[in-house]
């Protein structure tokens, strides 16, 4: 059956989003759950790890549960590259016995489940779940819209990431015509950081470190106790230090508060640092993934430093190039008068 | 004579940005410049201020000149809120031969000129100017709209003030389609960080203060020497330490070369820092302001502060009214099932 029929069929779909949820897990899992509740479905929206503060403006966010009814049948798996990325949500018989469709935009997605929507080219899953939504002819509520256009919105740092488009930029305005609030989206995102946060950023980058083309800068749990944070407020710390002009690979080493270190990674394009987080059971995009990996922080540190620093090695291949509508700026000149 | 007719009929008109150039100002100039250019036009395109160092990616920023040529037959001020923006490039004599169009986004535009395009809904002059191109029936090459999209990427952070609207992101697919390369803009816009700004942000933000709903912070010329960076390399730190959730107002002050404090202040919607600013000698938007002071530093900021606080002094109004077509986020559940 295809994809759009087993959704079309179900009843009481379980709609389920990845561990340490961000705004296109939360953002897709909502956007798809108030349209399926429009349709007349009754899904269970679960996510193993709970919704982070930052994004429980989102309508329905409350709804959102850690553990299945367990009458479903349809198992709805987005924005999850592989079956841990699900956590405690992940049940190898319940998975046997119902269909599973995979809706992701992550380019190391592993393909499981029984039908598979990846499209790697997304700038976000809920740029997938938008087109899904149209193509079903299912209802676009300004609720629906506002959970899509926030995974847009977080996962493309507000239109800034390499693979922002004018496809991306379209979809944004039918959400903004549908009925999301943009600019409280953005107030609601931007606006909800502490003072601590400031503190951390302050500390942080005073440290950070570069070299040969590596930039890094680490947060321990003590820098996390003396600002008064926790290691997701350090989310937006490696795309900033990506920012500097010499960096070609930009690495954040954030403490968690088991002893484990999780490791985020953001490259210039033409890097792919996908590779890396793959082969220490992380994954991610060519430009930017992150793995977890086991401390103390120090030992995280050499060995992801030292996979990057081999990434770096071989001489780097031309820039990508720019699709034909495109101009490339560093060729252009007024004409002389 | 209508603003699109001195514009048809000008052959060597003068274009002039603002002192202190931003994107949108360096954007607006640009993109005007090569419709001008494409129409058979010869125009001068001059700003009193050299062009940042991270706009200089932009076609045509090499041909943008300090002073005029001196055969012009109109005068074109953008993004200018008055003539003192213009710097030496104002003209009194010069001004009062020749007719001046003022093309702006500022509400704090005091109207100069003949006639006046001021448009204060525009997130962005080069939005603006992008209308005006339709209007004309002007061509808009990839050139000219690589130029309008910065302006308006770099006037709304990315998208993300509280003014961006469907209308500014159909502008940018517009403009994207029209052959504006955004990602290589970004690459530009974003990756142009030095090591020392990285360490002047750690630097700055370690000492960010907060006091009854007014997060300030200081960049002193020390500071500036010790990161080997300047003043102009603190652009954004004013927008970042505004994201803190108690902050009403987030000011910046930044000492200038010459002993001078430039000073930056955001607000949360319903506070209007634009009066403040304006009562100052600067100028800017409602959630966007700043104006230039005698130093030293503490007097600047003693000044500003105590007006700031008075701003907060009256309880502050109801929030602003959403669209029709937006939903109040905080007011969303989902119906019980």
């Amino acid at each position: 059956m295809s994809l759009e029929s087993l959704l079309q069929q179900a009843r009481r779909p379980l709609v389920l989003g990845h561990i340490a949820p961000d705004g296109d897990s939360i953002g897709s899992l909502l956007g798809l759950g108030w349209a399926m509740k429009e349709m007349g479905k009754w899904p269970t929206l679960a996510c193993a790890d709970p919704v982070p503060e930052g994004l429980q403006f989102l309508p329905g966010a409350a709804e959102i549960v850690s553990r299945r009814r367990g009458d479903e049948d349809l198992i709805v798996a987005l924005d999850s590259s592989d079956l841990l990325r699900l956590g405690s949500l992940f049940d190898e018989a319940l998975f046997a016995q119902l269909p599973v469709v995979n809706i992701d935009h992550h380019i190391t997605n592993v393909r499981f489940g029984s039908e598979q929507l990846i499209e790697p080219a997304a700038v976000s899953t809920t740029q997938i779940v938008y087109a899904l939504l149209r193509r079903l002819g299912w209802p676009l509520s300004p609720w629906s819209a506002t959970c899509l256009l926030t995974g847009l919105i977080t996962d493309t740092r507000s239109f800034r990431t390499p693979n922002t488009d004018a496809e991306a930029l379209r979809v944004a305005v039918a959400l903004v015509e549908a009925g999301a609030p943009i600019s409280e989206i953005n107030e609601r995102l931007d606006h909800g950081m502490s003072l601590g946060v400031v503190m951390l950023w302050g500390r942080v980058l005073s440290q950070a470190k570069m070299k040969d083309g590596i930039i890094w800068a680490e947060v321990s749990r003590e820098l996390q106790r003396e600002c008064g944070v926790s290691g997701s407020d350090a989310a937006g710390l490696v795309s900033f230090i990506a920012g500097v002009r010499e960096a070609r690979i930009a690495v954040m080493f954030t403490e968690k508060p088991d002893g484990r270190v999780e490791v985020g990674i953001r490259s210039v394009p033409g890097v792919d640092v996908s590779t890396v987080a793959l082969g220490l059971g992380g994954g991610g995009h060519r430009q930017a993934a992150g793995c977890t990996l086991p401390g103390p922080l120090e030992a995280a540190r050499d060995t992801v430093l030292a996979r990057l620093a081999q990434v770096l090695q071989p001489p780097p291949g031309p820039p990508k190039p720019s699709g034909d509508r495109h101009v490339d700026t560093k060729s252009l000149s007024v004409p002389s008068q």
